[in-house]
């Protein structure tokens, strides 16, 4: 049997393991729903990224771990243990990433709209780079270092116009976004000579990111190119000297059967041939390349489980199989119609025969995990695994309906430990007056 | 100038005004974004409701107040003055309630998966009345309660197999739903000659929900029809006794200009007039009717607050005009493409002659509020008021981008108070080990 990822297996006793322990076992001990994190592969990806660029690019690179996919404190201390850099998109991630000691000077913060105290917050912490995104920002950004006699380092955020044919909620590098400034209409260069009236900053590059969920290296060329061709102009009309070039991130992660698995190495290489004829046709010296994995690096690190309610079947029509969570804790197929794969993790030698929508528990018609799943017939008190939940789902999560949010529980070394706790009732009302 | 909602107005310094008050000065004292809630306003609905249900069908009725639609401590105080029901979807909320105070004979548990641990919790906590969905709840209160030696009063949720026309993810009337069985297929039957078998529950009667946001009383009419026709049915075939029948909620609101703003006690009257003529049909006495508005009670008592950071235009395409909240406050237009109605709240006087996407702060291009506003020219600082937000903005909310979630401050009497705090970011990781 071949499972969707490869930290997935099953044992002699037909129960799904997920980086080699019990998934059936962990549910017992931690209780439903339950956000697995497969710590050691989250190194694996990390080190991957940081030897692969440096292999195809040389040593002027940094990969830059994208915070919104899975942002919590024991993650950012993995992080720091690796080398890798960040990317944050508001006070409250690089607040979090702070209490996990992650250097500052590794941080880039992005956002269309960072509100002025989240700057100063940045800014009074020694954030590395402020990845502007408008002429707002770029004057506040100014005027409160030349306030407090300080040179910030930024990067402007420009949209190379490209669609890289995913889905539209998460396309961000066409012409028309809230992020950026477009090249096409000249705004990009406008903003560019703005920047280089100001005395209290220190520009050293372009940002772009295409979208998520891209399977080929295409766009990545495209983008390359268009940033080069830029970058090239940019340089010869005013002289700057751009020392970096950020990429931002995009590559595909397989959620599902009929998706690719994605070589990160080979794609890597790819992109990193790309840039390089890029530079190499705009006349420009290689510049500093980032790159932002976030999906890539947490998607199938992560696994939900839940235990099922039992299956509903309202008859001549479908059957449902009910779980103890639901969008609150996974909005993704609610808001995107995302595709995941699930599994009965309780009797995983059995045929999966049993066609049914795996729904939660919220009141809501729409909260939806997955319609048409082919699985193991569940019993009630079964383990239902969502795999690939590593991104985009702890992040996301909320307490609608009231429900408290789930744990992370780590697995390192086969070893199981909590990185957050569950939300208790208690917790969930500790605002409240 | 008409305003969506009675309770919003302007004052002679072209300020926008909610529930009597300086939206721009409560924005100052209590910062951005910020939930509103107009306390009056919900008492006053719950009020009406409890009169006009009265006036047309005498005093064997009882509103729930669905409180999945905003559900904190400090509502359920009101509701408790106000000698509301309530109906809970989940532990956490009943748990809220019983921290208000709220009786808890005066609550019902809805829910499609209700998980044991809950209806243990519930049945300790001497729910009112349990919604039973499925054969597997159904055992474990029969079950559980024969341990402890009790009787628990429930109804059975039942769907009658109509579409009021609504959006896909909140029609759960019609017959393929995972909430309840239907009485087409034959399985509410079914579950009923069950629950006839089970010494320690107390059946009272049948429980529907049609959908959401409907606009007229017809769907109303139907639902009445198929139900007291499966009354009449059940009590001819196995002599029960139907005490209650529980229509569920739906009743519309008022979003946008072009929907109609419905009197309730006009829709309610239309609504009794349906069920008592159903009665007569079927040849059954009126049982005790119970109805659950949650949306058409909270919306319009509702107003959310945002800071404008300035509005970017893309040169030959549209107009951005981004707020310091987005999606982790308000995930609607997300989820659903919700209209809502947008005011410059700073400028209520210039005319609304700027066209643009309202849009988040949220990393991710899906992250919209409103597409298509006419608005006053917003200046970076400018307060931007979102309307009807009272109704599944604060209780869908998440952290989404690591972004605390808002306060509320209640407006009573032309007093403001915070009823619930601002996150901090320390709240943010208290439970990150």
């Amino acid at each position: 049997m071949n499972f969707i990822c490869d930290n997935i297996n099953k044992n002699d006793v037909s129960h799904l393991t997920f980086a080699g322990l019990d998934t059936v076992e962990l549910a017992k001990e931690y209780g439903t729903p339950l956000y697995l994190l497969d710590v050691d592969r989250v190194r694996e990806k990390c080190r991957l990224y940081i030897s692969s660029l440096k292999k195809h690019l040389g040593d002027n690179v940094l990969p830059l771990y994208a915070s919104k996919a899975l942002s919590f404190v024991g993650i950012y201390r993995v992080l720091k243990e690796e080398n890798m850099g960040i990317d944050v998109v508001s006070g409250g991630e690089f607040y979090t990433a702070l209490k996990a000691g992650f250097p500052s000077d590794k941080v880039y913060f992005h956002g269309n709209n960072k509100t002025d105290s989240e700057l100063k917050f940045a800014i009074d912490n020694n954030i590395g780079c402020i990845v502007v995104d408008n002429l707002n920002e770029l004057n506040f950004v100014d005027e409160y270092c030349n306030k407090i006699s300080k040179k910030q380092k930024i990067l402007l955020r420009v949209t190379p116009g490209i669609d890289p044919h995913t889905f539209k909620a998460v396309v961000t590098g066409n012409v028309d976004s809230k992020f950026g400034f477009a090249i096409e209409t000249g705004q990009a260069e406008k903003i560019t000579i703005e920047i280089l009236k100001k005395k209290n900053v220190d520009f050293y590059g372009y940002h772009c990111h295409i979208g998520s969920q891209i399977f080929d290296s295409e766009p990545f060329y495209d983008a390359a190119k268009i940033m080069t061709g830029f970058i090239a102009n940019m340089q010869d009309k005013y002289g700057i000297n751009v020392r970096e070039l950020n990429l931002g991130g995009g590559i595909g992660v397989r959620y599902v059967e009929d998706q690719p698995c994605l070589d990160i190495d080979t794609i890597l290489g790819e992109i990193a041939t790309h840039i390089k004829n890029a530079c190499l046709e705009a006349k420009i010296d290689i510049p500093r390349i980032l790159i932002e994995p976030g999906r890539s690096i947490v998607a199938d690190s992560g696994m939900t489980l839940y235990t099922c309610g039992g299956l509903k079947e309202i008859t001549g029509y479908k059957k449902y199989l009910p779980i103890d969570g639901g969008m609150s804790d996974n909005p993704r197929y609610a808001l995107y119609q995302a595709e995941y794969t699930v599994y009965n993790a309780s009797r995983i030698d059995d045929s999966a025969d049993t066609v049914c929508d795996v729904v939660g528990k919220c009141c809501e018609s729409g909260d939806i995990i997955q319609e048409n799943v082919s699985i193991a017939f569940p019993k009630k008190g079964d383990i239902i695994a969502v795999c690939t939940t590593g991104a985009y789902n702890y992040s996301m999560a909320s307490n609608y309906n009231k429900i408290p949010r789930p744990p992370i529980v780590g697995i390192s070394n086969g070893t199981a430990e909590i990185l957050v706790k569950r939300e208790s009732y208690e917790d969930l009302i500790s605002n409240e007056l």
